[in-house]
């Protein structure tokens, strides 16, 4: 039997108690499987008093995880604090310089450094591995770097962050608007008290930009990602679009067009036939396209505890057995920036929903503004009337070139009659 | 850069093409990916003439493939031939017992061979891979050994025939009985001349032996595994299926029970809401549930040449790349027999289809079979009415355990009045 693989957790939240248990729970058969025993021996977090339902007996203690990143003695650092920068990039790039692997579940600090970092952990010949980081309870990392890696991807898709997902699930179901279940998603814990990287889809944009890394051999490239949230969603819209025939999803898409790669998080609008129009609540879903492979679809948990200590413990498994893989499917050096597509060259179909005044010749003034941008409309449905006071009207459009659609919605929000901006939702016939 | 790894391929139909073809169009991704070449140097089949729409140029030609497992000069030997013993068998242990790496397509070998040949194949320090024998559209071997491997598996669950649910989905779209869609079926390419192997339910079988060795490190035993085919699913059923909120689909499912390991392939009815209800056509899809990670499910195509060359691709990768896993996730000594249930323990809800005379006193007769043997009835229906004549009387029943189940059956089928034997379907709460 080989040496122990002496790993050091830096930051003993759930996901890190959960990893320590999980070590200590399945120890046999991991053993089995790696060919070696693991040995937490190290772990560093900010309160040493809390009571975190696991024991640290044996293990070396330290306040500070940089501290620990550069002295303890073991082979692996598993960063678990988070952050783009601060702390937890300074323990990867320590435990990197001191020739310590690293495995992370930090989506923010690899969307904004994962090339660099990646270059780092090569040039000491240690592993970068974070199946962690990404839909924790679906192992898209290796799928994608390992598993499909014989084909030229197409699109990665995929529901991406659980807390936008299950407040859209709850909005659906019950017709309550997105302050509302935002509020009562955060008592339950779903939601954090600042909200704003999960429903500005920030941190959906951080895993679709690791993702598209991986699927298409490019250097992370966080700034290209074009980002909205879902705090524009309305209770009026998810009801038309279970008329339409569709669901509300928070989406990230990297796909590559003939215009170059597109990478959008945004929400869409998805048949409900389709593979993750039933996705719902906390789970994520990703959907892969491959020249050879077609479409494979993954669904699971995004995150928690359990899933995601499932994940580091994937990583630290393959570590301890010895097996490498660059950190983004190929060397850093042979990772090629791809041209990037702009949101203007987007091609797509829409669904608009405008609130306009209920008198005579306001259709025409809309259906002029897509004539005049050659749009073409698919479908438009107005529910009742009511004379002299404001209806929805709703349309769905052929696919289009955004930046037409957008002039002439820009048109449409200038009319007299339309008394507030129109709600426009992308729709992938995914 | 390494040396290039040296390919032989045995085996060239639309899979063995596939292949060539892959490995020749993504050279360049994959040397990057890989560190190094690929070579294809030998290729063997039984007809050197028939136009295989690639080019063997610069290969070896062997017309006998044990003789090219034993004498090229290459690193592995692909095995896509077919088959669990005869030639298929003999190229793979012979490639073993020269010390060449495997990897094959071929889940009827494994069923039925796999343990000895992991034995094998690990006492030559080799590697024998086998992303292609299971559902070649996703990379779900990959995902139970390493992706998933820090759990304790609790079931695996899967469609993993594609002729099977292509038939069923054609039968509900168009309302047409087995017979007629399986003639239909072979004239479209989908199913065999002789589609023993996929309705009878071996082909899910052999899969499915293969995942449960994976997920539950044991050694294959295809002979535990209870295996029904798709013949006696009627349009009836799936019609009744339908009103019930169910689709009829041929699961394979591996779950640890308190009764031991139950391993069995059979037509079971799933609720229209479960992630793989919907899932029709020749796709495939795997559901795996584990202590730490929940539940996760995969879904792509089944077979065909491209999906198939990529898991082929992906397990060259691998070796390439020098990365090794234990060919079931343990190394072959660890793999431990596990207790086996039996049938007759198995617990569930069932679906009951009787054929009775429409007159009085049938339906209490029924129910005090049922009764006696203390199982619940859930739910019934009956349409319409033929006063003398035969009409179908639909039943649900809560969980029970089938040998119960089936000693009512019994008593049902004989009742003069039930003129059929009892259709029987069990339902799976997925």
């Amino acid at each position: 039997m080989n040496k122990p693989l002496k790993i050091a957790v830096a930051g003993l939240g759930t996901v890190g108690a959960g990893t320590i248990q999980l070590l200590r729970e399945q120890m046999a058969v991991l053993e089995a499987r790696a060919g070696r025993a693991f040995a937490v021996t190290a772990v560093s977090a900010r309160d040493r008093n809390r009571d975190r339902g696991v024991s640290f007996d044996g293990m070396h203690w330290y306040d500070d995880a940089v501290a620990m990143a550069d002295g303890a003695d073991v082979d692996v650092v598993v960063e678990l604090i988070g952050g783009s920068d601060g702390v937890a990039k300074a323990v990867c790039e320590t435990a990197i310089a001191r020739g310590r692997h690293v495995v992370t579940a930090n989506k923010a600090l690899l969307a904004h450094h994962g090339a660099e970092l990646a270059r780092a952990a090569e040039a000491q010949g240690v592993t970068l591995a974070f199946e962690a980081a990404v839909a924790g309870g679906i192992p898209i990392i290796k799928a994608l770097r390992e598993g499909l890696a014989a084909n030229r991807i197409r699109q990665v898709v995929g529901i991406l962050n659980g807390t936008c997902n299950y407040i859209l699930t709850q909005m659906r179901e019950t017709g309550r608007e997105f302050a509302e279940v935002l509020a009562e998603a955060q008592g339950l814990g779903y939601a954090e008290a600042d909200p704003s990287f999960d429903v500005d889809g920030i941190d959906a944009a951080h895993k679709l930009s690791i993702l598209a890394s991986l699927a298409f051999n490019s250097p992370v490239d966080f700034g290209a990602v074009h980002v909205e949230g879902i705090r524009q969603v309305s209770a009026l819209d998810i009801d038309y679009a279970r008329e339409l025939g569709y669901r509300i999803k928070l989406l990230g898409i990297a796909r590559m067009t003939e215009a170059g790669l597109e990478q959008r998080v945004h929400p869409c609008m998805v048949p409900l036939a389709s593979p993750i129009a039933t996705v719902d609540g906390v789970f994520n879903a990703v959907i892969v396209e491959g020249d050879y492979v077609g479409r494979s679809v993954y669904e699971g948990r995004g995150a928690g505890a359990g899933p995601t200590a499932s994940a580091v413990v994937a990583d630290l498994l393959d570590i301890a057995a010895g097996r490498r893989v660059p950190t983004f499917g190929v060397p850093a050096d042979k990772l090629m920036r791809v041209p990037t597509s702009t949101m203007d060259r987007h091609r797509g179909a829409y669904y608009l929903r405008l609130m306009v005044l209920d008198r005579p010749g306001v259709f025409a003034d809309i259906a002029a503004a897509l004539r005049d941008e050659e749009v073409s409309m698919e479908a438009v449905l107005q529910r009742g009337r009511a004379p002299g006071g404001t209806v929805p009207v709703v349309m769905t459009v052929h696919d289009t070139e955004e930046a037409r659609m957008m002039r002439a919605v820009r048109r449409m929000n200038d009319l007299d009659a339309v008394v507030e901006p129109v709600c426009v939702i992308r729709i992938e016939a995914l």
